[in-house]
């Protein structure tokens, strides 16, 4: 059983490491090697796109570890997993502790599937920067018996699965981002808290999964994960506030929330934390 | 030959059936277990979540059987279809078919591929709720001689594919979607007539696969597949004309339609079919 | 060393060309066989939709010579390259040969990675009618040495691969498409240059996977590759920029575009040429 120390710190992410990272995105445009899955595989890359960062999805064993070594940071997300997915991402996780460079992990569904779970199990063990999961999956991660979750929805909220996150970033060496209404992120010491965001972006496929890879994306430019997740949760959610003041449904802010990305500056993002 | 009934029962979708199949989705947001292609699995996605159900694309031979058994529905898709897809899919039908979970058919491009014509032919003996498919593909199904169909596109009419229909139908206990410029739906006996959409649908890819989602999403809210499939057709047709009123083209158009999916109520409903 | 011919014809692409290519693409709405990518499938068929034609992505072993023959042109796209998608492309292409189909290459990331580039340096002798890609991809494929291309991020400029794209014209009797701000079209002896366009291509992903598939679209219709493949190029650019005027950011922008190539008309390619 683990519990959070007495001694963790809650504090709101900052709005100015917000800035400074999404404007390092834009200054270097650092590459970023998504394995994710074909569901959500375009909208990713037009999220990393639109806050200036360059996509580059290669996901076959042939080619992962050769790519992950070129990459400035890679993503691992279980969405549509397969046999080869699975060689491929061993040896791209592989390549990427061997070169430095930052990976993290996305293990959409775990706990549900047998097959995926297992896999998550042995590769949070490979040191990820960040494991980024809704409740469900990160309380199954944690090991915690009856989590319920089933697919890719949480049957439990991301307060109930903090004091999991933190005892499974302090025993992985990582930093675990609990996404939900609000959004929890801890090294297993502090935690940051981001209270934006809105409920469209649980009725468009792959939010999560572009977060996943934000995540990464920012990982790349700013060398402190608990820093770099609270940056690219605190993008994703003001965009997705500007977006939804400029839509009449899901379709309309999935539209805008890349817009919304292009478009977001420091002024946004002061005013959507103030 | 086949032919229909002299007592065959013509009439149109009800929108009141529509109005309760929509409201149970929205309220119990049923888990859709999606096998389908790399093409439309984003969208397919998003039609799901805009009107309430709640999607997850597991297409692997590992897990979809493991799936099958948690989903509230299945769709099987041949879209891309692959030797690993055929083993996944045979095991979810298999799983679901145990289970008592409703599961549909859509036979993406049977007749002008022999690889997926004969495992088409292979899993419609399986019991499927329903079969969906265009004029061409619902006769190359039936093994009507003399279709001419080619890709997805059709090259017959849906009204020329009722009478094969009605016959696959009654052979294979089954009931049988044919999408048109008129959508014809049987269950060998009585058929639904759906006379609500708009021609940009067959600009935008992904549409017809999204229906084909959406009935079975309301296959697991809807005990009787003729029912449920008149209710998914005339939910999507009704909502492309809404979204066709405030669009300027496909890209606009498939946008809109999210929209209009999230946004539908028992007036656009009654009205358009009024 | 190759060097351009001093004979070389350097002209704009021809807005008639243009027009009288959409013409046909509207009129007969060719079958298009794309063997493409997870990331860009769905962009990419909603692109051809709109200007008319008609795409189908077959891309297994079991089916895709079979489908090659039945197509009007095929696509062969590297995004995501597989085991299986180089099996399935040797015998699309082996199909189209024989069919007398034409096919286009998008060689994909070629010179990042090893096992593409053998793979690319293989089809390439295969006689594609027209092959396209950015700078880097171009003179990685030319066996330029120096380039120094990363992912799918051209890192030389279009103008400094027209040499080598003359030079690999004229060896593999072929058509070369070089992409950038500046287009450059080129058989070995003339050059045709396309200089609309707009930034907002670049910030979204598969406008470049999309262009080839047009490319292909446009040879099913028009005899001579280049000038098929400068009407695609044409074609595509000049309704990026109507598309821009209209659009807040790059999410809005790939709307528009799909939009814009809908509603193209002579007088907007005119104009825009003009």
């Amino acid at each position: 059983m683990t519990t959070l120390r007495p001694q963790a710190s809650f504090r709101t992410a900052s709005a100015e490491d917000a800035i400074r990272v999404l404007d390092e995105l834009r200054r270097t445009g650092p590459l970023v090697h998504c394995m994710t899955n074909i569901v959500v595989a375009g909208f990713t890359a037009n999220v990393l796109l639109a806050v200036g960062a360059s996509p580059a999805m290669v996901e076959n064993s042939e080619e992962s570890a050769e790519f992950a070594q070129i990459a400035d940071a890679v993503l691992v997300n279980f969405g549509t997993l397969s046999p080869d997915r699975v060689v491929a991402m061993r040896a791209a996780v592989a390549a990427a502790t061997r070169a430095g460079t930052p990976w993290v992990l996305d293990p959409v569904a775990v706990g549900a599937l047998g097959y995926r779970t297992r896999f998550a199990a042995e590769l949070v063990t490979a040191r990820p920067a960040v494991v980024r999961g809704n409740a469900s999956e990160i309380l199954s991660l944690a090991g915690a018996t009856g989590s319920a979750g089933r697919g890719v929805d949480s049957t439990s909220t991301s307060a109930e699965a903090l004091d999991e996150a933190s005892g499974l970033a302090r025993r992985m060496g990582t930093t675990v981002a609990v996404s939900g209404a609000v959004d929890y992120l801890t090294d297993g010491t502090d935690v940051l808290e981001v209270h934006s965001g809105h409920e469209l972006m649980t009725r468009v496929t792959g939010v999560g999964c572009a977060l996943g890879a934000l995540v990464a994306a920012c990982c790349a430019v700013e060398a402190t994960p608990l820093i770099a997740a609270g940056a690219a949760t605190t993008i994703l959610t003001v965009a997705a506030e500007v977006a939804a003041a400029r839509s009449a449904g899901p379709g309309s802010f999935a539209v805008a929330l890349l817009d919304a990305l292009h478009g977001l500056d420091a002024a946004a993002l002061r005013t959507h934390l103030g």
